[in-house]
């Protein structure tokens, strides 16, 4: 398995995402290798600094930086030989089997759409994130950002997608999906919710649960799979994190609330494009990085973009 | 001031309602009468089992009750000597400057329009509550779940409304105004927040702060008011409610996480309305039916539907 990595992406490149990098090298086993791709220079002299010896890794040298503010199409297109550009030609090519970045969230997602493409079938991609439950469960949210207005069909279909991801990637057989909403009963929500409350009832080879509300979130009652429309799961999402951060600031000592740290999760994998790839939080020093390739290797492990391939 | 509760509405009524009740009376003052709607022998009982002096209250006898489970057009029109019947009535003819129930929610809000009727130049009502900010201060979210589907001039519209509240039911001066959005940028969004952004950017006398991330809720970064559909602000409000139960049940103790105990709320007011109405939580007990008074007695003090009949 081949993992490539930008080094060059994120608000603390590259010296956090080499530190990341090296740390995670100890989550590889011998046929899975790191391809760091980035400026050689740096890179070499950054693991000098930290004593790692270099031949651990295969180095891809870039030239160009897509920076945080760049413009992502324009800059994607520019800059062919930037991290990102160079990292998701490879994966086209098959030189990667999944590539992650914790650089310029726009560009990650022109390049998933221009070079690898949307699978045949997938109305929208999304991204997914990982939920952690009390009853040590985790499950799946999506859409958690790409998509804030969604079309009924659109989460139908996240449906399927989160059930794939649920099963392939977290390892949870027949996973029950629920369908965010304001109330418990068919008739609640918005005009959107109601439809898609109709057409996931009619899905089959679907495990639904019917409507789940917000206060049964991360707690035993939480379904394997949350289907939400991008704006409502990036309000959960954040307040989480909310959450977990005052949780901090308090210090409270809980095993639980520990788990909510964004940081444990690493990055949100693009579902729904031929290829995987996974796009880490720009603020990821390194132990979110470190987290980022090791949930980019599971992705890879769990075969996604081709188990969805076949499911839809 | 004369403050109506119904005593028939909620899962626990009307024994916990009265309990409620007469906790309530050390927090009124002399001129400040709590008037029970319900049946007046079941009052009478409860007052006698309790060793409480039925004439700290004025009792008004009702022979009908309007169910949980009830329809609530139906009920309300057919059951017009139910205590939400009988409570709006007082409201309307000024036997009542304040009236709060934890009933029927649906049958509240149809006598919301139909008895007391919407302010005029008020687009939609919506419900507020009150956020427990960390710093101490307490700021307004609305709608709660009111109108799911809400169109950018509604959106705008609920700054003017929750500034108000916020500067007399809380007392801010001045208060700052977020809008809920999935990132800070004046871009983001859908289209209806971004429209609704253009129209609170030009609205003249509104502290605008701009868009507001969900990640900034409950800390020193929360705005006074924060503005956002009934949908999102329904999952806010219902997530910190599974954080409150995760932390209670982690046998965690911290004053902050106290605070975000639903119970110390009581009541969402119908923002928006000819007359000052609270709604409470169906399942409210004891505790929070008496902070459901106390936050009536707090709306009638600051006269909120003469203050936004005056600010519209």
């Amino acid at each position: 398995m081949r993992i490539g990595l930008d080094v060059m992406g994120g608000d603390f490149a590259p010296d956090a995402i080499i530190e990341g990098a090296v740390d995670s090298l100890q989550h590889l086993s011998v046929d899975e290798s790191l391809i760091l791709i980035g400026d050689k220079g740096l890179i070499l002299r950054k693991l000098n600094e930290m004593k790692a010896d270099p031949a651990l890794f295969e180095i891809v040298h870039t030239t160009q930086v897509i920076e945080m503010g760049d413009h992502p199409a324009k800059a994607y297109s520019q800059k062919q030989n930037s991290s990102i550009a160079v990292g998701y030609g490879m994966l086209k090519s098959g030189m990667l089997d999944g590539f992650c970045s914790a650089g310029n969230t726009g560009a990650m997602l022109v390049g998933a759409s221009y070079t690898v493409g949307v699978i045949p079938g997938v109305l929208r991609p999304a991204l997914a994130t990982v939920l952690p439950c009390i009853d040590n469960r985790d499950s799946v949210i999506l859409d958690i950002g790409l998509n804030p207005d969604c079309k009924a069909d659109v989460l139908s279909q996240y449906a399927i997608l989160g059930s794939i991801y649920a099963k392939y990637v977290l390892g949870t057989e027949n996973p029950t999906v629920g369908l965010l909403n304001i109330g418990e009963e068919e008739a609640k929500g918005t005009s959107t919710v109601k439809a898609a409350y109709e057409l996931m009832k009619e899905q089959p080879n679907l495990n639904f649960a019917g409507n789940i509300e917000a206060n049964a979130l991360f707690r035993e009652s939480m379904t394997d799979v949350i289907v939400c429309d991008g704006f409502v799961g990036n309000v959960i999402l954040k307040l989480a994190e909310a959450f977990h951060h005052i949780y901090k600031t308090r210090k409270l000592k809980d095993s639980y609330f520990d788990r909510l740290d964004w940081e444990n999760i690493g990055g949100t994998p693009i579902v729904g494009i031929n290829a995987n790839v996974v796009i880490g939080h720009g603020i990821s020093k390194r132990r979110p990085i470190m987290n980022m390739v090791i949930q980019t290797k599971e992705v890879v492990h769990a075969n996604l973009a081709q188990k969805i391939k076949e499911g839809i």
